[in-house]
């Protein structure tokens, strides 16, 4: 009795996949070969990279001009047919590639049997995965960069709207929104940065490195690669099939910027909740409850947070796949695809959605300055003042001041409210000068070191991003 | 100026999320929010367990049992609607529970307005999903056992088919291949034990737990927990719709079989090498090459030691969406359904892909037993030899076995090749004896420890297994 | 020239490893292949195997009675000079078995070579290193448990105090304190049963199976196995010492806990936070700042929320350098060890101060039951009371509640702080009954069903747990 | 009852943590709050840091010249300490900063109460721990390269040396050792180029960025930049002391580059088999056995191999820690740190041990070549000539092929000994030119499309890889 009967008998309580694999050995092999349902987002790359490739046939001499125009009228005519949502595509033909090359000897017959001369299916996969992770990584870097635009325009908005400053989700100093956001700034540019580093180094061109060895025809491999936007052709023609580097920086490059995003998603969520009430969200990217219709969920926000979880594992996944991998190509490779995918999609909306976000968002500038104000957040400005004033060494100007706060703290009011005297009784040397220091908004102003809070500094940062954003 | 203006600009260029995105923040937040395309597996469990939920409030009295009749023929009708693929889904109904909802809607009127009674959505997602991973748990464990079966058979028929057996992929010792696949049983059956265990722990009932406090409606948890097929109600409101460890225990489950299933696709990739040369592979679960028809590519095997990369990184994507998250229900956890329907489509594809490839595995036993032979593998029963006999302490016996083996290797002669004369000019005391312990049958007849490789044990062993595992 | 000293005379630059690997391929060996370091850990357990080992040599006849007294002796003296720091660790001696075993030459002499016999390397560390995880199992079990005391003491004492329960981080509904912590007893305590699994399900002895395939001397396996507190023997010798499913296992039930540790921690920062200032942390594990002493920061929570990164990365660790690797051993094995102890020492250090703050935990619960009643918390009351009074269907309930939310949130009153005949406008049957249910108080009251948030239930069930935990 | 007795009074079962943490919850907390143990290995950044910022606090007036000669002295006298192991490391003082900090205090008194003025811990940590990611990016550069070298050096002895080139570990295609080893140039240059980037990136330094907001002190951010080798100092405060995508990158790096280290670590060990024997490594890399003195068990191969578990996943254990993190400071990101030193521990073991195995490698140049000739691997040779003689369209050059190799798989000779009436039985137009394609040293030398695999290409690669590297 063979085991794959026992499955199928079971079938009633196997819902999950007796179904699928009810079929036999055959059935199964091909669920678990097959990558169509994947792969056929790399259409408009196959029949790029065809196209790139047969016109280097026929400049070389390879196949003849008549041939090369069939495969060209072909392969348009296919992209057609798969732009109007017409194309046949079959799971017997197991991917994208099968598919395009079976329809097109249908459409043109025996020229198509010339297209793939010096050629295999290792480099032409390599090259068209190639330039679907290059166009996402131009993506993701375009949609970063106007994410910081948009960061860049609410913090120019809020170049001077106090906020408290946190360490530990405890005020710790006052600082501005704008401010706070421009960090973010800082952070999504590096990110963009580093997809624009990717995209350059991956910019070689695989195609004709046949199977593995290279070939004897006379390809030029200049020609193609030119064509296809690359740098220059790879190489090495074991490393051109065999290497998925490229697809792990890129997926490296979407972790990081995912960790930001999911960093910024959390802040927008507790700030939205009642206890913090520092922005509001719009309806576009809250949802509702029919029961309570004041309520505002941030669910956006939550799901851009959660979205790390997706990129940061679908890079952990492709790395395990090539783990201990010899070359050159291993049918295991055929899982870089779905990875990758997945990884970009979920970028892809967490950007958006987070731009989206912003955007919209409103600013509660009372609320943050209230708490701004809490905590006796410029204690590290009175500090400073007997530093400065008094010359005294850091580490005791620190201990002046833990005691005034402490006063402050029994007597229930904030720093700039106690009087001279009762400063004056714990730093006799204390004078009136000090007052000048102990507001959020003398605080904030005074941190004019470069890259610090002060208003006039925000304004001027976020200026000079929007400038260099083109916004 | 909008930023989705500006990704709409760039259509042409994004041609990744442009497109998909270019509708404004509405259509962002659809994308982002909607989880019908991956929560719609989750139509039977969702009308079982709706059929549940309106059977109990009828039974307590909190609704009719005439609208119990209609909602209960309602959900019939979907079911059968879904089945046979006419249900209309829709993605601006977001998921499956509100599709189903609108459908009884339609279907039965008022009365779909009562189902919702005394339930909402968190301890229903919560219920459909509890009901997706067992369900999922006991197909594991039950392909798991195929699987068992199938190694178990072909070890029972090759329980004395002698083969190296390995340490740092160097011949060592030799070994029966039954030997090694029954390893792999040990494994397996650990594997499914696993699930049991995981399916057994989650088998308590969310529902009734309400969005996180209960109700104040008399509800019998115990009546849809039976009907359900669980232990018993959950016991703590907020944990039902707050806790995702029964899916993180089920994926670890599936990690910890990937990790074996990937070990064996590892073998038998090397041992169909032309180096190996020890089993070769159906054409069922190869692929050949049309230009060398004696090729055979255990693609199969890649492809099974590969998704051990999809599985392990789906578990760690669910891990980092819950890591940190407050209580009670947030919209990160919509991110569990993906993380796991992957994970087991992986699994469910490589546990039937590799039960179908050992059932049909040839096996090409002097290859194997040749390779046995090869590199002294003997020369740990010589030392045994030497400490049974002679009774010289073990660290000796090594020492004396080494000048043996050493001059063996010098000769260019297997050890059983060399005369008495030869050993006894590093140890006289050695006797003709010594012979019965140096080829390779000898060496594994005499390992007849409990779990050792000696023929009959492995034998014993297969049959048992079969006998245990009902086949 | 060779690369070895391009290295050491890049020495000044190169401060990491260049130090350490300028002594030529030799050093870099010994860095790389020793384990002493990470694996002198196991000292207890080897020496612990060894006499049972020896014991067992001695009982079977296979060394004499002499022999085995004197290698206790000396295995005993050992131990003596480890635990008194006196033990002379030597890297050159590559692991801590080769230390043990040169000292107990040293000091027996003769014997100690015959301790070795019908074992070898693979199945002495298999067997050492299933101790040590099956005790990390046990005591993280133990912790867990001692955890939930805490928490189930800390409800038992807050079973009737009123805080919001949160979606989205947004008030729901209303729920107790206590109701919130039992919720993580509920997962701490499913998180204690996986480590009872795992402990059980390893509980099969590696030691006899030698090599990997066994031994000749007639062994008995079960005087060993039982001598060590194991169930039985492994019944496979190539399973007995290639598989480390069994660490595998303890690391994802530590994971898993880890995530539910992570949420926990999250939620103490959050409210310790000044805007929510729900519970305070004691002194001991918070830290405070010189310069602002009314300051306390969480860090105890977050350091624990922080070791969930480390403690998952252990086990994705493991995982990956299993995937793939062909049986038996492979030196890659080696590296399970120092994933699998920095997971349990990261794990143990947040199980054990996480205990200690919720033992400390002050409860603020005057800001709780303020911020319980925010958000008309009791909406979904009023809904099930128009259900159960009026006979309404629920979504008709829905839009009722929703209408007569509105109109309290445009007055700026809670809920039960409209007036009958506000609500009366909007639906007029509404009678003054339903002032019962709209406070937070009597909101918690009415939720009695099975695992809602009542406080009678809550207190019932911390009790329940509190005797069920013995405490 | 208090659980910390409990663990005490368990102290006897709980030998992993009952021990450490018996002390009571202050101890518990000292144990999960202390670095010291792991940011110990900043004291060189951390000395070097202060330096700079004494330096520029004095320049600009902000401390005396006395007050920083004072500073100067100290700082260097504590690093001699250090250099000498003489410094009195204290646990109590928590990590390496305040470690110091006491230190100088003792040594200097009352001016290193000044270095402290307009600096925090949060931006003198971040400044630390960039520079020493900053280095060890640096040293893995250098490390790649000089791998690189061994890798070229190798291959230019090796460009006309044949090998099977391999798809799906099956013979695919001769190609020559020392382009197989070219393909790991190109990865590892790329790696080294991803180090470059990530250092370039992270070069701007955080200090000054004080606590999280600036400073009000005229400090002079531009000279410690320049002091320390930063290109510019942070632009954003709340970034400079928020960030660790610096660190996530180079692990990024490092990750990729552990992938590639596996791969080749993997060929190692299987090239390293007796059934494939084609290659040997030094005495210096391998592991013997005291009873098969012939044998070398691959043991640096396989650690290498391994080493990428532990990378990979210090990578996703930051990456953990910081997703969902607010800003500015949390103390989670304590954590960052070990993940990072033991992700460059073991990148720089692997990099080091692999460039040794290369060099030491011995190459059996006739097991390469006879292994290379099996299989018909120039099948695609003879196709590629029915295509360009015969103007075959491919897909039928590919059908005639297969039907020659049939033809010489069942007459049991290779494609070279089959006559050419043989062939002409199959396809009447091949003539006599067509052994000119089918020895394996033909198929090798006909490569010469750029980047393919003719002897005059590898060893025209390997040279320029050579001079490029200059060595």
């Amino acid at each position: 009795m063979s085991d794959v009967m026992t499955n199928s008998e079971n079938k009633t309580e196997n819902q999950m996949w007796g179904g699928r694999f009810a079929g036999g050995p055959a059935s199964v092999m091909e669920d678990i070969n097959a990558s169509i349902d994947v792969d056929r987002r790399l259409w408009r790359e196959d029949i790029t990279g065809s196209k790139a490739h047969a016109d280097m046939l026929a400049s070389t001499g390879i196949i003849s001009d008549e041939d090369n125009a069939a495969i060209q009228k072909g392969l348009d005519a296919i992209a057609g047919e798969i732009e109007r949502g017409e194309f046949p595509f079959s799971k017997a033909l197991e991917d994208i590639h099968m598919n395009i090359e079976a329809r097109l000897k249908e459409l043109v017959g025996e020229p198509a049997g010339r297209l793939h001369t010096a050629r295999s299916r290792n480099d032409q996969v390599a090259t068209d995965f190639r330039l679907w992770v290059r166009q996402s990584c131009a993506d993701a870097a375009a949609s970063l960069r106007a994410l910081c635009r948009a960061l860049a325009s609410k913090a120019a908005a809020n170049a001077d709207a106090v906020m408290p400053g946190f360490t530990h989700l405890q005020t710790a100093q006052p600082v501005t929104f704008g401010h706070h956001l421009l960090a973010y700034v800082e952070m999504f540019a590096r990110d963009a940065a580093r997809f624009d580093d990717a995209a350059q180094r991956m910019n070689e061109c695989p195609l004709g490195a046949a199977a593995l060895a290279g070939t004897s025809f006379p390809i030029d491999r200049e020609q193609t690669a030119k064509a296809l936007g690359f740098d220059r052709p790879c190489a090495n023609s074991l490393d051109a099939v065999s290497s998925r580097d490229f697809a792990m920086e890129a997926m490296a490059a979407a972790s990081i910027t995912a960790t930001h995003l999911s960093r910024l998603g959390e802040e927008l969520v507790i700030w939205t909740s009642a206890q913090f009430d520092f922005v509001k969200l719009s309806d576009a990217f809250s949802t509702g409850s029919s029961i309570m219709p004041q309520k505002r969920n941030p669910d956006a926000a939550e799901l851009v947070r959660a979205k790390a979880g997706r990129i940061i594992a679908s890079m952990n996944a492709l790395m395990i796949v090539m783990k201990g991998l010899p070359m050159a190509y291993a049918k295991d490779m055929q899982e870089d695809k779905a990875a990758t995918f997945e990884c970009f999609e979920a970028l892809g909306l967490g950007l958006v959605a987070m731009t989206g976000m912003i955007e919209d968002l409103s600013v509660n500038r009372g609320a943050m300055k209230s708490a701004a104000g809490d905590g006796f957040s410029t204690a590290t400005d009175l500090a400073d003042w007997l530093v400065r004033k008094l010359n005294m060494p850091f580490r005791d100007a620190h201990h002046v001041t833990g005691a005034i706060v402490a006063q402050a703290d029994n007597t229930g009011v904030m720093l700039h409210e106690l009087s001279l005297a009762d400063m004056q009784q714990v730093e006799p040397r204390i004078t009136d000068d000090v007052f000048s220091v102990l507001s959020v908004d003398a605080s904030i102003a005074s941190r004019t070191s470069f890259g610090g809070t002060a208003p006039e500094n925000v304004k001027r940062e976020a200026e000079k991003w929007l400038k260099h954003l083109g916004s």
